[in-house]
């Protein structure tokens, strides 16, 4: 358990919130909280009471609902206005009121921004900062200050600059954080400027870092190897422009390369999870190539690792992603063979490991199906689908006779939309697609047809209305992507086509595979596993 | 222009396509290495000759369809195999012979892995990298050779991997590249090893990172400040697991923060254009919050920002974004502003010039069209056709009343191939498509009904049936590319659907671009565009 001597402060509900496209409900803050707290961050900055009605709320609830285990809620807020007593100014009341037994004071240290952003002098910005942090320290509470447009400022004015450090840490803030607000800087800048400013102040330093430069992680580092004991992060670098630091990516470079422990124990193999968990949350597609934490950060693909990996994992593993709550995950593709497909079998919790010809088998029909186009890197519940047909195990819970499907289009069908703010593809008669399918379910003969917007959304309706009398369960599936891609460039519409399809039960999806030159029926073939998949996840017998 | 002395070298082709998902193809790639020579890189590393035959096509059509003006192709390869000389080596001989004037050879570095996975001694290895690199120099191009496991390598047995650099220099490796191929460095380990293996051995040292530890640019600017003059990234960082170091977040911050002139003159404000071109061909969604490049780089939310960034935008940005070619508070729309539309109408010979009333119905119709999925980044020919119907010179060689696709299979369509060897989508009855286009062709009313071995082919081919009585020339324009994207995640098949369609007349292509809920009624406006702008540059007179 980490003591005091490091913060984990992460600010995923204030600065990350700014991420373009971004907006948290009351609810969603509060799920995201107690996730923060189970991965064991320090601090939880919660947002800015008083300055929106929503901010306030979550406060109120946060002290109330939210048992935190490992973090302290932190409140954000601004100085003084200036010209006003601390006391008298209702913004600093309603940090000071807001139960955060941690407030963080964002504060000007770049002359520039105090002249012409907060237009006041250097000096009331000092007094500002000064009075703000030694009226909510005798109210009791915690105070860190934030230093906006540090390193800007620094660079333009290192005097003054220093000087508001000093002036927070001499009124009672604990920390004091040094902002790359505009994230413009490189690593070689951060350590600089923070050894000097240490050394200078002798003051607790914290770092927080924007990654415009692509260096949020590295600079936040290097304000650790310059002395910071104070990081701020977002889960998921989620942030304004470019976002954060990204809080998993520094915590396991901090936990798994410095030896750090800066979480409590047991908590850092809870990253994958959380990030996954507020991605989910705050509904944007988890970023798969993320550091740690992605679906792709252990996957390996080149032909010159696979055959190698068995050997001695580690060799191919810059760590162990069991630590981090991820998994090694070999991507079956054509580079890989044989050793590829025994692994992930046994991910997947079959056993081939002592059928040498089942395994041989499996081998050469995913060779196959790959030399036609089939890729199974995405589509775990294909090649479980083929291992268990391979091993006597295949699930047949209907069986097609025939589908079809029209699409078309009359009158005076036009090029695209003639003038602004028409939909597309709406003008000159409407475009119609219907299915038909025409299946054996439990032996009955069931015929189905429905309409939908695109020739697959009208199979899959027809295909669900076909098998849901008999399955049930199938009403809580729903097809979540649809992935085409055209494979051999110069055969034009002539080319094969694959199709990915993700289906969710609203708690774990999968992703299946079909591939023709047909775009419907590669379709059809994804989809008719992607429904035989989930049938079997939720438990149906396999006939 | 930057000479010798430094070195952008590209990867994309080849790290890059280790990307989980990707897979491209030829003439993907030609594209791709045309943007990055545009983007004006010094090294386009194209893939591995010899390993497998789309790579080996690819040196083929790349040496004679490439007129690269700024970047020198690349060929990727292993040193020899143990215990045979390097002229008797068949993949050495195919790097050889590729017609690549620079060749990047892979060596192993660390000794575990010399005995591991290559499974031979440590001096045999560095025989192998003494004998490839010295025959390929004699044959007559320039070897860079990249040091795999470099840094893990060195960690473990300095003493070998740097004579693995001293061996590949000596032998006439014009650059040593150290890789950390497990991407597990942070700068600090980077500045350490790269100082020391730079003032042990005094060899010309690259960097290659991985983003393992979400440090990949970091690594590369603390090798570039350890003295290295060659670093090697892709663009956007695709690369395999976590990825590789960006290419264009590199040369940003090495342009922009270094003040290197890492790119020829001209060549920076092109960045997000190739990212985005990039991104297009390679079918990922763009990262929007990209450093430099995405669309979020440069767009403030923050509501403390919004009101002072008025006062002065260089308080609020890292750097100037018209420098990268991006703009602040750039939303997708935007990118299509007006200047860039002024320019493309220019570059198309249209002339916009002076009628500003046009050129802004032309901008607000982009914008309305960007809204609802259109993207004219790849889609020329539309862009094209947009610009003549605002300037009052549309093309209409054929009206179309009604089209019509019925697609269906019959007889027990199985799921997928159950045999290996069978052909997808054959067996259990054939998948038909047959499509009927009514059109009026120079006033006549024209019905005709094709097959096709999917529904867009059908279409095509009915289309052409129909209008090819009378435009005979359509009959040598050919379908070459057909490209499906998703839009909008999560809505399943119910997404709208942007299709990319190229034709060619085999000297030059076009390609054309449909939006719709409906993937064949996208398909179709993109096909029927294609086609009449195909009849346009054929020469018929524009009815």
């Amino acid at each position: 358990m980490p003591d005091d001597s490091f913060h984990v402060f992460d600010t995923t509900l204030r600065d990350g919130a700014q991420r373009e496209g971004v907006n948290l409900t009351i609810a969603d803050k509060l799920a995201i909280a107690r996730l923060l707290d189970e991965f064991g961050v320090g601090f939880i900055e919660g947002g800015w009471p008083g300055s929106n009605p929503k901010d306030t709320e979550f406060f109120q609830r946060a002290t109330h609902e939210l048992p935190l285990e490992h973090a302290q809620l932190t409140a954000f807020g601004a100085t003084r206005r200036a010209g006003v007593r601390a006391a008298d100014d209702p913004q600093v009341a309603a940090l000071r009121d807001s139960g955060a037994p941690v407030v963080t004071l964002v504060a000007k240290s770049d002359v520039r921004h105090v002249e012409h952003a907060l237009r006041t002098t250097p000096e009331e910005n000092l007094a500002m900062i000064a009075d703000t942090v030694a009226h909510l320290r005798d109210s009791g509470q915690r105070v860190f200050l934030d230093c906006e447009h540090f390193f800007d400022g620094y660079r333009y004015d290192p005097e003054y600059a220093v000087s508001v450090v000093r002036t927070a840490a001499d009124a009672g803030a604990d920390v004091v954080v040094l902002c790359d607000t505009n994230g413009g800087m490189l690593p070689a800048d951060v350590t600089e400027i923070v050894t000097t400013v240490g050394e200078r102040t002798g003051v607790r330093l914290g770092m927080h870092a924007q990654d415009d430069s692509g260096c949020a992680v590295a600079n936040t580092l290097a304000a650790v190897d310059a002395g910071a004991t104070h990081v701020q992060c977002t889960a998921n670098g989620y942030g304004e422009r470019v976002g954060n630091a990204n809080l998993f990516t520094v915590v396991g470079d901090l936990a798994l390369k410095y030896g750090r422990p800066v979480l409590p124990d047991g908590c850092l193999s809870e990253m994958t999870r959380v990030s996954l968990a507020v991605a989910e949350i705050v509904n944007i597609a988890p970023a798969t190539h993320q550091p740690y934490v992605g679906v792709s950060a252990f996957a390996h693909k080149a032909g010159l690792h696979a055959s190698a990996i068995k050997v001695d994992p580690d060799l191919y593993q810059h760590t162990e992603p069991t630590l981090v709550g991820n998994d090694m995950r070999m991507l079956v593709s054509d580079m890989a063979g044989r050793a590829s497909i025994e692994l992930k079998a046994k991910e997947l919790g079959l056993d081939l490991g002592e059928d040498r010809e089942v395994l041989g088998r499996v081998v050469d029909r995913v060779k196959t199906l790959e030399q036609s186009g089939y890729s199974f890197e995405a589509a775990d519940a294909s090649l479980e689908l083929l291992l268990r047909e391979e091993l006597g195990r295949q699930v047949r819970y209907f069986e097609t006779e025939s589908w079809r499907v029209i699409a078309e289009r009359g009158g005076a069908a036009d090029a695209w939309p003639a003038a602004p703010g028409a939909t597309p593809g709406q003008e000159g008669g409407e475009a119609v697609s219907e299915a038909t399918v025409k299946l054996y379910v439990k032996g009955e003969r069931v015929i189905a047809t429905a309409e939908g917007n695109g020739p697959v959304n009208a199979l899959d309706r027809a295909l669900r209305s076909a098998v849901e009398g008999v399955y049930t369960a199938l009403a809580s599936l729903s097809l979540t992507d649809y992935k085409v891609r055209i494979l051999e460039d110069g055969a034009g519409t002539g080319a094969i086509t694959r199709i990915l399809v993700t289906f969710s039960d609203g708690r774990s999806e999968w992703t299946t595979v079909g591939v023709g030159e047909n775009v419907i029926d590669a379709s059809w073939i994804a989809l008719e596993q992607a429904v035989s998949y989930g049938l079997l996840a939720q438990g149906y017998p396999a006939p």
